[in-house]
């Protein structure tokens, strides 16, 4: 832990060469410069965007880290795409994933946690070629971490190598999972099922409140493995996957079958983990309209 | 949140000078001193005490920083006695709360992150006068803050004064709770009725690992509620809970009755919403044998 505790940096890769890395310098240096707008608003009082209702929020520091990410990158790569949350098409946004350069961004992953100084909050910065994450960079200002990587270059906590834990077991594995946004019976019957089976056989549960942190935490070795099912969109996945594929770990869905980007559905093991907890959650009841496995994009 | 970046530090007392002063001298230079252990053991494979199973760990580093936090304590006040988990009457050890001064300290509260680094674990030292909490100090070496607390002297994270949150309506708070060790299912029954019924009322759920990080999460504001039923014991609660009370929230019993540190019982909330979390955590069955309100020692 020693390496993460350290002043939030954007380290340069220590990776191998790649022809990814000028993609990978420009998402440092775009969640680095987001990072620092986040941890200065830290402290502030926060001003919610209330058409957001009270689980999905939205501050003006969402917008104002997303317009930094975005025109960094833009000016960077003018030609790329973009799928996102709030962007236009004017902007290069699109909804459909094609093998175009696609960045797929969260400009405040955990904006709940933002809101209430929980430090799990980050700036997430991802890029597909191909249809496939190839650039992933993951920085929590607030507890000094930078996790980043590209496809076959491995993966890095400030700088560091990282790899998922040795966990085999399944009663002795510390599990991440997370509410989501929703509260209706049918989503809640569903997501405490799930919860309730996976709490019969593993050591623990930790919730969080960052898709992007918890995959990263799977990376690092500090949760064994962690599922969300109706997670926000491929902007709070795609760096991070990347992250703990590359520190070898599993990244699938939740009912076993491939990882589809796009589904916001995910489950992220260490190497060990992925048939034991995919075998339990599999046999768990979704609720009605709960995003379903999908197929991979062709 | 700033303050709570830097190192791990046990500040001078920043409150008003107090009898109870030597006393907190001799608990933050004991945490300070654990804690450091904590921390230099933070990476190393840790040799878990099998007898204990899969979900209630003991560590080497619990046992070494229980014989430190001890031996300071003792050699400072010798006549003190102290309530804990593995002490014996030889050591100053009781089972029964007096009004004499005694000492609950858990060496390492969230020995599962520290297995795991999940980076929620902490010393907590607390004294009792009179039945009462009068000193407490929660550090936690991974995160570097050090909590602190005299009884009239206000709570302190890194020696700055703290306030528990002024979130007032329940639909905006974020709540803190833990399932704790028991995996059977009239108690997985009981702990998930509770944590389906808050959830629907409020904005998210937060686990770390740590009922004394909890209680204190609270104090700082970034949680609004925190509950725990079947905890460890008074040793996981007696330095959070004064930091609570001194930080201006409110400690009480989850079903709205006075709170009594010995009973495994706990609710932290903030100035404004103990009665709206009680009255629904009332409403929601125990299991069988979980522990049930209890009253006041006389």
């Amino acid at each position: 832990m020693a390496a993460a505790n350290g002043p939030a940096a954007a380290q340069p890769p220590a990776g191998p060469p790649s022809e990814y890395e000028p993609y990978l310098s420009v998402a440092l240096a775009a969640a680095k410069e987001a990072g620092a707008v986040i941890a200065a608003a830290w402290d502030a009082h926060k001003t919610i965007d209330t058409k957001s209702g009270d689980t999905d929020l939205v501050t003006e520091t969402d917008k104002r880290c997303e317009e930094l990410v975005l025109s960094r990158i833009s000016a960077a790569f003018p030609d790329h795409k973009f799928i996102g949350e709030e962007g236009s098409a004017a902007q290069g946004f699109t909804e459909e994933l094609t093998d175009a350069p696609t960045w797929m961004c969260d400009p405040v992953d955990g904006t709940t946690n933002f809101v209430h100084r929980f430090p799990f909050s980050c700036v997430s910065v991802g890029l597909t070629i191909g249809k496939q994450p190839v650039v992933g960079v993951v920085l929590n200002p607030i507890l000094g971490e930078t996790y980043h990587a590209v496809r076959g270059g491995g993966a890095f906590l400030n700088g560091q190598p990282i790899r998922a834990s040795d966990t085999r077991q399944l009663s002795k594995a510390l599990v991440g999972t997370e509410l989501g946004t929703r509260r209706d019976a049918a989503f809640l019957d569903a997501c405490f099922s799930r919860i309730r089976a996976l709490s019969q056989r593993t050591r623990s549960l930790r919730c969080t409140g960052s898709c992007a942190l918890n995959l990263c935490s799977v990376a690092m070795g500090r949760l064994d493995a962690y599922y969300e099912i109706g997670l926000g969109g491929c902007w709070d996945l795609c760096a991070a996957a990347l992250v703990l594929e590359e520190a070898g770990g599993r990244v699938l869905d939740p009912a076993g079958g491939p990882f589809n980007l796009m589904s916001r559905r995910v489950l992220g093991t260490n190497a060990h983990l992925a048939e034991a907890v995919s075998g339990i959650l599999a046999d768990c009841p979704c609720a009605p309209d709960e995003p379903l496995p999908q197929p991979l994009p062709e």
